[in-house]
């Protein structure tokens, strides 16, 4: 299934990456193991995006590692990536699917039980589930709680499409979120404003595998 | 030609219009003859601008009066529009017109010569040339003091595609930019903050056509 093998998933932000370059951030990441980039960088002008985004697709090319584009299906497009990850007030599920066709990957934030199955019954093909415990990578009062790995689990439990948890998510507490049933988890700062982005990348896999082995459930899903 | 009839093009922005919605302005403008409406409300979020968008191609078609997306060629797509405007921190036109196929409009911005020969070897259909009086619209520095007629004449001169004057025109001052080459005029505040949307518009297109008549060179371009 799509997107099932994504234990950790890197959302780019340079605004956060210490005057380092995203496609530093990335080259690393790539490095430590990452299995998935999502183009974000919400701040940055289409241009910027768009460029950086033709040399993010060809740095995971080379590696084999899956890249999806935040909220603009035109950007995936020309760029061609393989997917798009729309949130709550980007373009809806089904109208992305439409443009990119069944062969894109499409993904979707949901942090309500309600929001995942809509999402799911419109085609997403994953879910970013969070904001697992709160964030400071978004400026905004609601994202200072976080739904915790019992929303994962719930959710999880309710749909069929794998879930990323996201949100807050370090190597400390990344276990539990995979755990819960999450495939993996995606990062904005733990990986970008870290000092060596390469073994945090590697320290957020072990995290995961060890939420994975925590007990004999993960590996039914 | 395409666009070669946009006497009139009024350029979306809620946060002006005084309370009133772009439905509502949008509407007046049509009464009033408005030939393009641009889809642009930058500082909205995706779904919003979607949404409206759809609306707006209800209405807009209904009126035979062509719609245009301001950066988001995905949103185009999706809301059916008759193409997509771009500037120069946005997608390349090429990129843009690959995306979108032959037949759909693709507008770019332009200031200088040099961009007006670039978007249209790139395969623009018009040009949007400003800003040409200053305007207050867009609080960037570098937006104060306008190209003026000269420029416009300048390009109109260089290319075969129509050029669009914007920036702080007003039916005061349309005339000398249809006089100086282009064939109408885009506005923002002109339409979406007068008391009376509707007689704005007629009064801008009455300008445009004393631009018009004011010598004989205008009918030959």
């Amino acid at each position: 299934m799509i997107a099932d093998h994504w234990q950790t998933y890197l959302v780019t932000q340079a605004s956060i990456s210490a005057g380092r370059s995203t496609l530093e951030i990335v080259r690393e990441a790539i490095a430590g193991g990452i299995d998935v980039v999502q183009l974000r960088e919400k701040e940055t002008d289409t241009r910027w995006r768009y460029e950086l985004g033709l040399e993010l697709r060809e740095l995971t090319a080379e590696a084999g590692v899956d890249l999806i584009v935040n909220d603009r299906v035109d950007i995936a497009e020309a760029i061609d990536a393989d997917g798009v990850h729309v949130g709550q007030t980007d373009l809806p599920v089904a109208v992305a699917r439409e443009l990119l066709g069944p062969d894109a990957i499409v993904g979707c934030s949901a942090s309500t039980l309600e929001e995942a199955r809509a999402a799911e019954a419109d085609g997403a093909d994953y879910l970013g589930v969070g904001t697992i415990y709160g964030t400071s990578s978004k400026d905004v009062e609601a994202y200072k709680d976080g739904v915790g790995p019992e929303r994962v689990a719930d959710i999880a439990d309710a749909v069929s499409i794998p879930v990323v948890g996201i949100g807050g998510v370090t190597a400390d507490n990344a276990a539990p979120v995979v755990d819960a049933g999450a495939v993996g988890v995606a990062v904005v700062s733990e990986i970008t404003a870290a000092d060596d982005p390469r073994a945090a990348t590697e320290a957020l896999a072990e995290a995961v595998e060890t939420g994975m082995t925590d007990d004999g459930e993960q590996q039914d899903r």
